[in-house]
């Protein structure tokens, strides 16, 4: 069991199976989410992000898993921060989302999906490391798509992915609808190319993308920047 | 006439018809260009990108202009450099291109074009102000159908924008073949949202966009940072 360094919660995480991760982090706290209504996290993994989240909203959360292992693991990180009433985790395949009655009903949707395309080097990792880096499980068109189907007219998709994806990602979230309204790209240090996008979108948006100050992890001392630092350890509400 | 503040170059421009920017002068530094070939500039205005690129190197280089009276003056800022035997300009739509036997021969296309779409208030423009802002003389889509046109396989296209179009930018270069492959944002300071985008596309290229440092343009004394000062005043070679 881990500290979730914030707000005195706690996560079970396995390096074998699934950790989390900064991007994780960093989308709980780039997300706008609704003060109260419903809200996804596809790919939850252990439930990192709606345990965030719950910092910062009263909506009811609920986590999508495929992997029943890792779904287990998120349920009972759920029990531990004595959640389960806002908090539900569902062991399912996104691709069968929206369920009947869920399409347009969601407020906000979170994604942290796998990143890298199949490739062949999947091979080598165990089948719970290979799902949660590679489009095995689902793709990144399965997840806009989805997502979309969830999503409220005026909804927010809140994504974090990988720069050399960025082509790919502004194509799927207008081809399904989500207008991609305001994006961050973080860089470990400010003379280093991104190596992370945050995205927002807006299901039936109008055109027109805000690119917000980058976020730049590092400084010139090798330390986090102090809005890292608020991230990791303070109560800042958002990015 | 003013001065280029770089390699002794000079310009005519005019407040009143067209005046260089920023825009341009990052532009020219950021775009990969071939040592020696063929390099057409689109939207060349006062012809500011072409003089500039011919410090970087011995290609060709071509500016097309659809406005007579703007042709008019890069063709006189041409001549004033003494770059008459690099630097063609031409005074046509670029709508129109690629002529005969132009198609798929030129190892680099550069294009600072009109970043407003039409919507009414260019009416408060002169004309020659109106064009070189809005959508009037060519779109977009446009300006990338061309310039896939020009490109042989391989070839560059650089464009400046402004990040508010960056969905449209990836999908009209996605759309003709040119892939974005290397992306910058300018942001005036480190706090604040970018307000120029860099891009440079593959035509032909496989789909992997890379996201550089941010360049901040000013730092917190409100002085230009280094990089800026070397682009106007330095000898350096690229972004």
């Amino acid at each position: 069991m881990d500290d979730l360094l914030t707000h005195r919660l706690h996560i079970i995480q396995s390096p074998e199976v699934f950790s989390f991760s900064m991007d994780a982090v960093l989308l709980a706290r780039f997300i706008a989410v609704p003060p109260r209504g419903k809200v996804m996290d596809l790919c939850t993994g252990n439930g990192v992000i709606p345990i965030l989240l719950s910092t910062r909203t009263a909506a009811s959360i609920e986590g999508v898993e495929i992997q029943e292992r890792l779904a287990n693991m998120a349920e009972r990180s759920v029990r531990i921060n004595e959640l389960q009433s806002q908090i539900t985790i569902r062991n399912q395949d996104l691709k069968e989302l929206p369920l009947q009655g869920e399409h347009g009903t969601y407020d906000a949707v979170t994604v942290n999906p796998p990143y890298m395309p199949m490739n062949g080097n999947e091979v080598k990792l165990n089948r719970h490391q290979a799902m949660a880096r590679h489009e095995i499980g689902c793709t990144l068109e399965d997840v806009v798509r989805t997502a979309a189907g969830l999503l409220k007219n005026g909804g927010k998709l809140g994504m974090v992915h990988r720069p050399h994806r960025l082509v790919d990602i502004m194509l799927m979230m207008r081809q399904y609808g989500v207008e991609p309204k305001r994006i961050r790209f973080v860089h470990p240090r400010r003379h280093m190319e991104a190596n992370m996008i945050l995205v927002e979108g807006m299901r039936g948006g109008k055109p027109e993308a805000r690119v917000l100050p980058p976020l730049i992890v590092y400084n010139d001392q090798n330390e986090y920047v102090p809005e890292i630092m608020d991230i990791y350890y303070g109560q800042k509400e958002s990015l």
